[in-house]
């Protein structure tokens, strides 16, 4: 790769599985980079198949198509964690550079893998049993007894925004949610239901070469399942316990080998208490506010990461930021998305927009709304604010409708 | 435009006249905001070629190639200003929507056109006289013993980046650059030499609607022509100074009728004055600074402003932003550009990068960085690493070196 002159800058190739958004907003980082993104598509109009002109059209559960998006890149990563573990394997033992390394990824894909390692890591995870016959069913009933309150059954792999997650109240519910998955011949991991206070997110990224940074710690809002709002950082956090959770991160991503952004999604107890609640490795939505609000973003860091160049700078570029998801609407606005936009800007200059190029179905993410605070004390302003802009691009009304939304809700 | 659920949305699709930097960072601002960039790029390994899937190939002097990047689109724009402008005429009869119209970027195209009618609208110019024939010479005589001082001899169309402009000491070089320019068929304006205090740049945005949105007054650095620096805001600026090129900025934008973005470079004279140098209808160099520390880049701002949306938030997002472009070196260093970025962000992990994604020749603009304070006490040391950084870029050292270029020379 020495320079000739006047030819173009050789530049590293990246090699991305999944053509959503996350690839699509990776694929901003790499221009700036100088790099280029090759993604891995189910379709040639997957939101990041329309702007990159690098695309393999094909399956991410698929041998030869995987081998073909990763042919010549200097490093292949992912924008969701769906590919089997054994594909990867196959892949690293032919060369290919996997970031992160299905052996780290293992712990993104299954929950009950997850939550195995961190106990044994010492990590603080919610109280838990995994069950993975039917004829374990018997199980369920002995852990519901023992923590003595509601629990919640996961399928522990292939579920994401709610989907493959049960609440149950008594255990006969918790048994019926567990049959189900397990009838399925999916594994269940049932978990204690903990008192919350609300949850919070930490964002790291590892490098090859051992590096890590941490951005602030963010506060999550979910909505049936579904991150619907971040603020960063995550308001009257105490300092202690910020710190805790960028160390514990930084510390899981080290034990587990991770290269790229890891996400810890948390859980602050009632009484004080941090417990992990999932993994990603990949950038995540807790991270979207970075995009606007940090000196790096998140997609950013992840090519520098995967690459092994050293990171970022992820302080706040603000004292406040506020994300909020767009969401397609129950019933779609005759108003078009571009219509709907025009109004947008035209009410709120400030808003920070991002579209993902996807069509408009319920309850799928869209899009997602930045609005930065020169105050702390603006939080409250600004939740208002993302909140009232994301349900406008979504449902074409400025305010709560009979979707039942309501803004802080 | 209607929205159908699940179908991808029915974006704007924006034409670009030039595959280079400018249009290459368009399409990340476009990829925000769910748009189509589509580029007439001269090869397919121009900058924005390389990163967008929607590429015409083709020239810019060619009615047909114009008509086919024009195809369908919701505006034709550009990434400069070298299309003639008879051909844009023909575009518009033919319906389509050029954004800056042809009346409008003639004032950018010809520098005596542009003279003149700033004159007639009482802006602020040097002292100028066009000359377009060689029997004319003789008036750059009479033009030079009338401001009694060194002039400017500039080719009035075709010039950037330093080409095209001569420094004349006396009336016999003055003779001469112009008669270099007269005799390839290419009219001079001959100007004054002002005493400059510095050189300031307003950059303002205007929508057909009519709505005008100005960002902060810059202070640029130039050497041999070129914009090396740009210092965002302009340090220690007299705030009625300020606004006085803003409003400048804004009504000139109004009166020549620019759809855009429009940059006006503006010497700033040592007895306090502003007059106008330049104008350029297109996101410009002096502008870059916005992509990391305003609210809203000029490239979302130009598109807002071509597809008549309501324009973007232009306040700072942090107090100070500094930024320095990185040019091809004399002699390309050994170590790859992929090295030296390796190097940068080892030791400034907070040097936002940019790279274009061209082959290095000397002089050639193939990237910029930008520093960020979050004081404006601090604009001397991001003034210094910032210089440091795009020189480390550019020639693999740390320090001035035998090109003779030093930091703030």
């Amino acid at each position: 790769m020495i320079g000739v002159p006047g030819t173009p800058i050789a530049a590293p190739l990246v090699a991305m599985v999944g053509g959503g958004q996350l690839a699509r907003m990776t694929h901003q980082a790499a221009i700036a980079l100088g790099q280029t993104l090759r993604v891995l598509a189910a379709a040639p109009d997957d939101p990041a198949a329309q702007v990159t002109p690098d695309v393999v059209v094909g399956s991410h559960t698929d041998l030869d198509d995987l081998r073909r998006v990763a042919a010549g890149a200097d490093v292949l990563t992912f924008d969701h964690e769906h590919v089997p573990n054994e594909l990867l394997e196959k892949l690293v033992a032919e060369g290919v550079n996997v970031a992160p390394p299905p052996q780290a990824l293992a712990h993104a894909q299954d929950k009950l893998v997850m939550r195995e390692r961190l106990t044994a890591l010492d990590a603080p995870v919610p109280r838990f049993a995994g069950v993975s016959r039917v004829a374990e069913l018997d199980s369920v009933d002995e852990f519901a007894g023992r923590v003595g309150g509601p629990v919640v059954v996961k399928a522990v792999r292939g579920g994401y925004d709610g989907r493959g997650v049960r609440m149950a109240h008594d255990v006969a519910q918790a048994r019926e949610a567990a049959w189900g998955f397990l009838a399925a011949g999916v594994p269940v991991l049932v978990e204690e239901r903990v008192e919350l206070r609300r949850e919070l997110a930490a964002l790291v990224a590892r490098s090859p070469f051992g590096q890590g940074a941490a951005w602030p710690v963010v506060q999550t809002v979910q909505r049936d399942g579904i991150c619907m709002e971040v603020i960063a950082p995550a308001p009257g956090l105490d300092d202690d316990v910020g710190v805790e959770a960028q160390q514990l991160a930084l510390r899981l991503a080290a034990e587990l080998g991770v290269v790229g952004v890891l996400a810890v999604e948390l859980f602050e107890t009632t009484d004080g208490r941090l417990l992990v609640n999932e993994l990603a490795m990949r950038p995540h939505n807790s991270g979207h506010w970075t995009m606007d609000g940090a000196r790096t973003s998140q997609f950013e860091q992840h090519l520098r990461a995967v690459l092994d160049y050293p990171l970022g700078d992820t302080g706040a570029t603000v004292p406040v930021t506020v994300m909020a998801n767009v969401l397609g609407a129950a019933h779609t606005p005759t108003m078009t998305v571009d219509e709907r936009l025009h109004h947008l800007f035209a009410r709120m200059p400030e808003a920070r927009v991002h579209l993902y190029g996807k069509g408009e179905r319920p309850g799928r993410k869209i899009g997602h709304v930045n609005f930065l605070g020169s105050d702390e004390a603006e939080v409250a302003k600004l939740r208002e604010r993302a909140a009232l802009a994301a349900h406008w691009l979504s449902h074409g009304q400025w305010r709560a409708d009979d979707d039942g939304w309501e803004p802080h809700g």
